[in-house]
């Protein structure tokens, strides 16, 4: 279940190398983290309503290519894998087909009431290929 | 060889959760290793110099605690291990002696002339522990 | 000649109030009026050929709505008057035909070898209304 | 009452340019606001308990001089003039006691309960010079 969002990269983005900066593509993930959810119907304030946040935990992610204002980028994300109360998602972002950054993000599923680690909602599990302890 | 950067939690640094966003939290470790890089007398310029540009090429960030407006943060950066023509450094975010984040960024130094890798210059490979094949 | 770009409001954009911040929105205007200059063919590059530089000197903007997480907004760009080194470009942002944002922006021409300002080339002062003294 | 908070630019905050990009001067600017409420005891909470948050509706800034990396910046606030529910404060940044921006800032009460405008609270109306209408 890949969820793709295409973005341009705007120049305000960019650094003093002309790059877009490292700190904008850990944005360009929420962004599409964000889409991902959206298309599963499990905005924020849904999630909120069953008495769940998600929190990241751990962010991996490789930078391969600069890439430049105006470049249009593509930001994919799918579920990678689930424990009882975290998930892992990953995500890549392509320009024109070429890989340009991927990673693995760790999200923990939070109860916003007492702020400590609550299972997975099963509308969010059911959406991951299989269940794995954590 | 730790270096630290005290900053404060600014309020455009925060987001709809009251929390410093995920990628803040990257800004923040650029931040500390510029002081790192500073404080060696290794600035971009010098690096430049020698035919020197360092590259982020890998993230791997664990965020703790949430951190709020206000907080006073200190940012502590410190050489892990190095390779040939890349290296790892070791970064913490600390509240009051508390951790709140960390992690390890991988960074491969390029010519800037050829756009390719080449080796770390010796007058940064020096505060490394040891060398390892990279 | 008036110039529009259209562009949807990302989760990382919006402040504790869960409103896109007061700096974002000079961000977006931003990308207007590059937005403005490119599709007149005037690119950064363009102009630095030519040996000028634009600087914002000038910045009067009036926020008029909220604005929120996943709005379209239009962002629309046009020039307003020129002197001999300076101009003023008009922009206004809006969701769905109703006005959230308007100002204007006061640039002045810049010879990136002095420095100093110089005239407003011929191929940029062509696009303004009318001549009057600055 | 001026109240000054100062800051050292930081690396991601300059653009391809290498200068401080124009919307982080309009963060920096929201910084020394909340300086200022901080100062004197008007944190957002406070205001928010008096039944009252600020909103900017106006900004007028003159940016002056370009600013560059590690700069250290002093951020100055103070109270111009007020009406029945608007107020106006004025800003400016110095860097090493040279004005590099200066603007006004004009911000309206809202009551949140019904997002109306409503009167500036007294704890915060008495810190501005002379009543005018507004």
């Amino acid at each position: 279940m890949e969820i793709a969002l295409e973005i341009v990269v705007r120049c305000t983005e960019i650094d003093v190398n002309g790059h877009v900066n490292n700190a904008k593509f850990v944005e360009y993930l929420e962004w599409g983290r964000e889409e991902w959810y959206d298309r599963l119907g499990l905005h924020y304030d849904r999630l909120h309503q069953m008495g769940a946040v998600t929190v990241v935990v751990n962010m991996n992610i490789n930078l391969r290519k600069p890439c430049y204002q105006g470049d249009q980028l593509r930001i994919v994300t799918w579920p990678v894998k689930r424990g009882r109360t975290s998930f892992v998602l990953g995500q890549r972002i392509e320009r024109e087909g070429v890989l340009v950054a991927d990673g693995l993000i760790t999200l923990v599923t939070i109860d916003p009431a007492t702020s400590k680690s609550r299972p997975v909602p099963d509308e969010l599990a059911r959406w991951f290929p299989e269940e794995k302890a954590g």
